[in-house]
């Protein structure tokens, strides 16, 4: 298992098999991200620290980077959380970010995937991490245009706009309170809805 | 400076030479990294690209994280605006992210380094903007504070949550332009001044 060569689908296993070596290789990631985070940490590391080996690491992922991305994506899949259609879009808001602050090392994870995808163009955080801030913007700008409709929300700013600014909003509290945790998350976040109210 | 080894200063060189051989060379790391962003170049190549020795880089920085954050703390010294007191929060805040955005090098640089002070508790970047995060905050709600006294700005939210919350604004705003420049900046960083009017 240590030493799974190359060949191994074809000789010896199906893509269903793969596939679920895969699953099974990016949840053990997880865990080690979750403890650790991932600055500096080479792919060889990496593959140690999750028990399998670089060769095994590299036939699945072709660089670090797209194993973090898939790491990440795949971490977020699995507590994607049931929609509550009560929730308003600052309710949705705090949740996502209070429950990402619990898990350290995908909160750092995320930071630095969104730094790369800054600056490397070419990379496979760009592309994740521009088709996400589109699908979360997408998500959230429907959830106000909705509570505009219902009058809840102030309708002078357009909901995409508003979505933007709610998003950047989320992500920049969460920078700082990694940085000062005497900032209080929460309370910061929620005093959005006063903001965004219909007057 | 603090950093200086001893032995320079009294071996072959004055301090105050040494300082302006010290700026000297943030001067040259900061048109590199105008240029090319930081992401995976090693101190070797920083030096290379600069043109001094890599030996002559570690006189002066112990670690690439040390230059780095040097490099950004020197380059934001230089383009330090005069503070003009007329000026809104607001107003503060789209001059200098549309300010940001224009060194493109820069804006990688502050991305990749509050990632890196996310990520490594010890290092100099978590120091760094840490501080600087305060120092800004600080700055800000003094300001909205004022506009609060002069009854322009909303006074529901005490001047310290809606400073995090501006900043956290503006630094998401950019992160999400980087990504996709279809985004108005300016426009959507202007919206703020509606969200935080008196009512």
């Amino acid at each position: 298992m240590e030493n799974e060569p190359k060949s191994v689908i074809g000789r010896r296993g199906s893509y269903a098999k793969g596939v679920a070596r895969r699953q099974e290789i990016l949840d053990r990631a997880i865990e080690v991200f979750a403890e650790r985070g991932a600055d500096g940490t080479s792919l060889r590391r990496i593959a140690e620290a999750i028990g399998v080996s670089h060769a095994t690491l590299l036939h699945y992922f072709d660089s670090r980077e797209q194993l973090l991305v898939a790491v990440y994506e795949h971490a977020e899949s699995l507590r994607q959380a049931p929609e509550d259609l009560e929730q308003s879009s600052v309710d949705v808001m705090v949740a996502a970010a209070t429950e990402n602050v619990g898990v350290p090392g995908m909160v750092q994870l995320y930071s630095t995937l969104v730094a790369t995808a800054i600056e490397e163009p070419a990379g496979e955080s760009k592309e994740f991490f521009t088709r996400r801030f589109e699908r979360v913007r997408t998500d959230m700008a429907q959830r106000l245009r909705d509570e505009q409709a219902a009058g809840t929300v102030r309708d002078d700013i357009d909901a995409e706009t508003l979505a933007t600014m709610l998003i950047a909003l989320s992500d920049g509290v969460q920078t700082q309170w990694l940085l000062d945790p005497s900032i209080d998350l929460r309370d910061t976040l929620s005093r959005a809805t006063a903001l965004i109210a219909a007057r």
